[in-house]
């Protein structure tokens, strides 16, 4: 006969990793959304049905970015909102950061109180190019998301949306993104929630991949897809097997 | 009218990325092949049809670590040997480095001169654990593929099969490995002929997917591989979309 231990009578069930929560009544801006990845999360998001704001340094061009994504056929299912990066957070319950790498700890800094509470999704990669192509940066921190989460203090910061060709993603003739997500992040509520917004775009699963002092090479691995890219003539994504 | 510019008329088209070598003569050595990952890719290998030998520090090991494959059902298709680690390299043209991170630097260092000369594929991630879980190191070089290309300048060194499960691997039950192999290195035929051989898997495609500078993102990305597998009780692994 088989008999539970105390411990294990105790010990809570391992919670479903596919049970993620309802995200449809949340808000994600795109900071950095007239950028190409950034447009692309924002007409796919909203494509699926999501309210999406998109944010730029300049209120103007943001506008414009969110019309010109109105105007694609289809147009999202809910018609995209463009404000300036501050607006832009504050209108939010998510925050997707998609700033050139560059400009990442600049706008972070400008943004904490209007971040503060607020779940951070950085999908930003650190990378170099010269002649041999693309390479991996480190900044100091660790990651880029890393250095969200020291410039961010109040905000919840994970890590995700960092394979996906900016490409496909704009392509409105393309309706399916068949790649998978990766999400990292040191809170499980919030990796879940970042989890089922990647969901909702047809194609794509978000998976959960770790802490996110990993980000670093998830972020750099852009610089090999990059490399693949070029000699497959592809845009090359990743999906996770056996998952 | 259309016309070839002189430049155009005299650069050579493209390579084919799938027009790979028959690699059917080589021999594979797996150097630290008694490891779980290095009898893996031995067992796999050998049962596609490859001349392989295990290598250990211990000739007795590698033998009987041979014996034990040779006597899985299905059996390899070509008998595995087992040998020390140098004869191993003596006796292979191409060697897999399967060894485990912290003896890499010191088994490599004494095989510089058998080495010579010879197609080396590193497939060591240096990873740290903790509490929190795996993390990833990084090596002074700058990933383990590094420090073999310092320690072996007279050695054609590539990085490839990072991604791939022990538990899989060595499972005799398992046909098909569900997971494409990223291959690094600075030599296209060199290369090619790396992917030529994961490619022998039934599953499994090599790909492109950079030069050596940008192994340690691809090395490292195995600690969130294990955050996967722990989420989703899984064997992850990952596919290449769109290539």
């Amino acid at each position: 006969m088989w008999t539970m231990t105390s411990a294990e009578q105790k010990k809570p069930a391992p919670k479903d990793p596919w049970a993620l929560p309802d995200v449809s009544g949340l808000t994600v801006g795109v900071l950095g959304g007239t950028g190409d990845q950034g447009r692309g999360l924002a007409y796919r998001l909203a494509r699926a049905g999501q309210r999406v704001v998109v944010g730029s340094r300049d209120a103007a061009r943001a506008e414009a970015a969110a019309s010109e994504l109105n105007a694609l056929d289809p147009a999202p299912a809910v018609p995209v909102a463009g404000t300036d990066n501050e607006e832009c957070a504050r209108r939010s319950n998510v925050v997707i950061v998609a700033v050139p790498w560059e400009g990442h700890a600049k706008t972070l800094e400008g943004l904490r109180e209007v971040l503060a509470g607020k779940l951070v999704v950085d999908c930003v990669n650190p990378l170099g190019f010269d002649k041999q192509g693309a390479y991996a940066l480190t900044p100091d921190e660790g990651s880029a998301a890393q250095q969200a989460a020291a410039l961010l203090p109040d905000s919840r910061v994970t890590a995700a949306f960092h394979h996906l060709s900016a490409v496909l993603l704009q392509d409105p003739a393309v309706e399916r993104i068949d790649t998978d997500v990766m999400v990292l992040g040191d809170s499980r509520a919030d990796t879940d929630t970042v989890q089922a917004l990647a969901g909702l775009i047809p194609g794509m699963r978000g998976i959960f991949a770790g802490r996110l002092r990993n980000a670093h090479q998830v972020e750099s691995l852009v610089a090999n897809l990059i490399s693949t890219n070029r000699r497959y003539k592809a845009h090359a994504g990743l999906r996770v097997t056996d998952v």
